[in-house]
């Protein structure tokens, strides 16, 4: 993009009062933004009211300086990318949208945007330990399987889906709700660079935009329209990420959730979902059948790996526990060991998290998708 | 029921090779077992064909002492009912089934089998800790909301579905497999007791049966079809429950399902039966709701009061705890109290069963609904 359209675009996106919506009107009636900012009063008038026509005819205080900013970042490496509407590389499907962004800031690879599978994987910032471990774990199996995950780069089960696809090797998009020179939360500033490093950045927001809350549900939009579907790991009620799976669902994208305890918070929101038809998951791969998604033979290995086991004692000692909550007793009976063992064998597999302790005195393996 | 009568619905009953439907076929063709025993060979072999036709007209070796035995029982206490097809108290839901028993055998009030509300709770015979507390918790809040709970006396959920109901005051009935006049499972035995008291148990074989594994499946059809709706609270998959929820569901009844963790094995039947339509439900009153049942005045309190508590440390602990699982740290952090204070009271907690440890130093609340 040459400095004077990106300047053009710029004061479009700057313009007080004109949203995405009005500025998809402009460009339609009118081919570009050049063309918007060459009409008379009257003309944009008739557009789009004598109110945004004003402000329209007099160039943001800021534009200047944002322009200045903005081209420096262009030039500074050939990961920065800004897409306008009317580019070839635009996203299709966020083109679905009445209000798709006027200017996409991107900070990656291009091709992770037009990657063809895409699933949005989104949750509470404030998971518990296994949904943390679940948002990795179906990240990662959807990686392996050639799937691009897309997230917003939160806290909590955002970023274990990021994870999870960069453990994969995959690409993986993350949507911001800040300008691309800054990292919202701070914590996840070299979980951005490494998600730009393979997949890619995006954001709405001009250079510089804070973190500001209304921006992060508006976020939520574009991971909807990103995603040929939506994963909902776990969400309390009155969540983002049940906005998210709204969104997707009013796309005619399917929804997915993970069902879990109903004594957990973090669980009600995906039952709320289920119940208006969301499809429960037990695994990554319940989502790759229902996206019609065949994972490529080479990237099928991993699941088919026996599961990492540790020494031949503690094998046979998780072989004994089974998946069920067990006491000493039932566990001494299976094994045939004696007390000590058993308990200093119990006592080594929680420190390393493979078993939990329960009410009762009763274990559980900590489970892995 | 007359001796003599009782009698030839005994013989009726134990001709090898007649079963439910034959009998019923029979009864439907010549009126009651007096007439079937009356007929000419002729005309039951143009009924029944020749083979049981011959099965008919010989008397089963077994069938003398099963009356004098069944007379007895019969004559030993006003609790003691056996029911024919051809009775006014049968359970007209049983008749909607191709198979209803030809007898029923009744421990208890028969009050219970007319309750004009009734549920069937069953589940896992091995159910988490959880799951346990789960099946006792929804069936004492269905008793108090004056619904009558039906299962199957089964160690498990089936147990904790009776006990719950037996905590609300409320009658619940247990469909056995075996007869009456054994007890199975024999850690059961005082559970029994309790439900034939205010409730009934019943059965549709004849005394002294003995605990035979084709007949706990065929019970299950029993159950189904004396609910209006089945809960299922967890199950394996390919579990007897799962079994009980297709025959109700095929009666048209609602099925209910509790999720769980996707890790657990004992909610993968749960999470079948709710993609395959069973309705997901997080509480009894979500039970309630689908079935139209209206908590009497009365009986709507329980479910207001607060929840037992213990000393006020530990409710501030418990507060604090929230519902997910926490570290010492976070916990500090929340209750200002000094380390010692605090692991004494978690342990406290942990040992009445208010709190579960998990891998990690996690602490985390066990739920009660």
């Amino acid at each position: 993009m040459e400095r004077d359209e990106l300047g053009a675009w710029l004061r479009l996106l700057l313009t007080p009062g004109v949203g995405n919506a009005t500025a998809r009107q402009l460009l339609a009636a009118l081919g570009g933004p050049h063309q918007v900012f060459e009409q008379s009063p009257a003309v944009l008038a008739s557009l789009v009211g004598p109110r945004l026509a004003d402000a329209l005819l007099a160039p943001p205080p800021e534009w200047g300086r944002q322009l200045s900013t903005t081209w420096a970042w262009l030039q500074a490496g050939p990961a920065h990318h800004v897409l306008s509407l009317a580019d070839a590389g635009y996203p299709p499907d966020l083109l679905q949208m009445p209000d798709p962004p006027t200017l996409l800031f991107v900070q990656g690879s291009l091709a992770a945007l037009a990657h063809p599978q895409r699933v949005a994987v989104v949750g509470s910032r404030n998971p518990t330990p296994q949904g943390q471990l679940n948002a990795r774990e179906f990240a990662r199996a959807l990686g392996h399987a050639g799937v691009c995950v897309v997230s917003g780069l939160a806290l909590g089960v955002d970023g274990g889906a990021h994870e999870g696809a960069l453990d994969a090797g995959a690409p993986t998009v993350a949507v911001v709700g800040t300008g691309l020179d800054r990292v919202y939360p701070a914590r996840h500033k070299a979980l951005a660079h490494r998600i730009a490093a393979t997949g890619a950045l995006i954001s709405e927001y001009p250079l510089g935009t804070p973190p500001l809350a209304p921006h992060f549900p508006k976020r939520n939009r574009l991971i909807a329209a990103l995603g040929q579907g939506t994963l909902v790991v776990e969400a309390a009620l009155q969540s983002g990420s049940l906005i998210t799976a709204r969104l997707a669902a009013d796309m005619g994208r399917d929804v997915f959730a993970i069902p879990g305890s109903i004594h957990s918070p973090q669980s009600r929101g995906c039952h709320a979902l289920i119940r208006q038809g969301a499809k429960l998951v037990e695994s990554a791969q319940d989502v790759l059948e229902e996206l019609h998604v065949l994972p490529p033979a080479d990237a099928a290995a991993p699941a088919d790996e026996p599961p990492e086991v540790p020494a031949t004692g503690d094998a046979a000692l998780l072989a004994a526990l089974g998946h069920d909550p067990v006491g000493l007793d039932a566990l001494q009976a299976r094994t045939g060991w004696p007390t000590a063992q058993l308990q200093a064998a119990l006592l080594e597999l929680e420190l390393v998290g493979e078993v939990g302790r329960l009410p009762g005195g009763l274990f559980q393996r900590v489970g892995r998708v």
